[in-house]
């Protein structure tokens, strides 16, 4: 299964207008369910410029994981398990197409959601919505329309958090 | 207690960008406790553009409740119960409090939600979500940074929708 779980404010927004993630700083030392989350995770898929952030931020923090990322440049030392996929959606079709292991996570951005969004290629939406109105920022979804949603599961977490997933496209028999 | 009750699309938006709300005709006709709602309101305040867009659309549809339009301009033989406030946000502060009736719905747009935010004229945002991606629209949100949030209520309802909750502002003792 392919699954974008991704924290948004309620605003729907994944990073303020510098990019940035302060306002999920509150929610980070709660029991959110991450943890479980990634426990189910078999590989990842994150776009350059997360990439480029996350790397920033200090120690590779997904670890024992494979992990794509979605570029047309070549990844300066990366990380074990971590290797740069070409083709852009195309070629993270492929990819994802020959993966024999378990669930895929793709991290975000938003560019890459929503292309994965816009061909199909995410069986489960799952939004951690944190109770902040950011503002100004990056919203995970741009201007297309989107595809059939149906709505699975519903968490009330700590912190005013609800998380909400939504599988994508018609139900299949 | 001032209520801003809003029907959303799952990208936040209230309306196409035509204006139109036709993602949520799908919904219309399913039991998402609109009724129940409505009951329990006293008194609503709706801005021009909404009213004149509602007014459009056909019978006046909130019958029987005293409502207040947000407008510099006189209204054009309005439904009975309703009334122009001039003034803009300072003129519905002093009207709120001067209010002595029971809860007050703040139906919108998004200029008029968006000021009540601002000003501490909210107590509580009541989002019902629909699960579908509008795209190009007319967002509930802006760019201003909201207020403190907490989480109130969850609903999962019929259809795929969940309504939030929120109270605006620091707890009171």
């Amino acid at each position: 299964m392919r699954r974008a779980y991704l924290a948004i404010s309620l605003d729907g927004k994944i990073a303020d207008r510098s990019g940035g993630v302060g306002f999920l700083a509150p929610f980070e030392g709660m029991e959110l369910g991450y943890d479980a989350f990634y426990a189910t995770i078999d590989a990842l898929v994150i776009g350059r410029a997360t990439y480029d952030q996350v790397r920033g931020f200090g120690p590779w923090p997904y670890p024992g994981k494979r992990t794509w990322v979605l570029t047309s440049k070549p990844l300066e030392d990366p990380p074990p398990g971590v290797e740069a996929l070409a083709g852009g959606i195309d070629g993270l079709r492929a990819a994802l197409a020959a993966h024999e292991g378990g669930d895929v996570w793709l991290v975000g951005g938003a560019a890459l959601i929503q292309a994965a969004l816009a061909c199909g290629l995410i069986d489960r939406l799952e939004l951690v919505i944190v109770p902040v109105i950011v503002g100004a920022g990056v919203p995970l979804f741009g201007d297309a329309a989107g595809p059939e949603l149906r709505r699975g599961e519903v968490r009330e977490l700590p912190g005013g958090v609800v998380e909400i997933h939504y599988w994508i496209g018609p139900e299949r028999a």
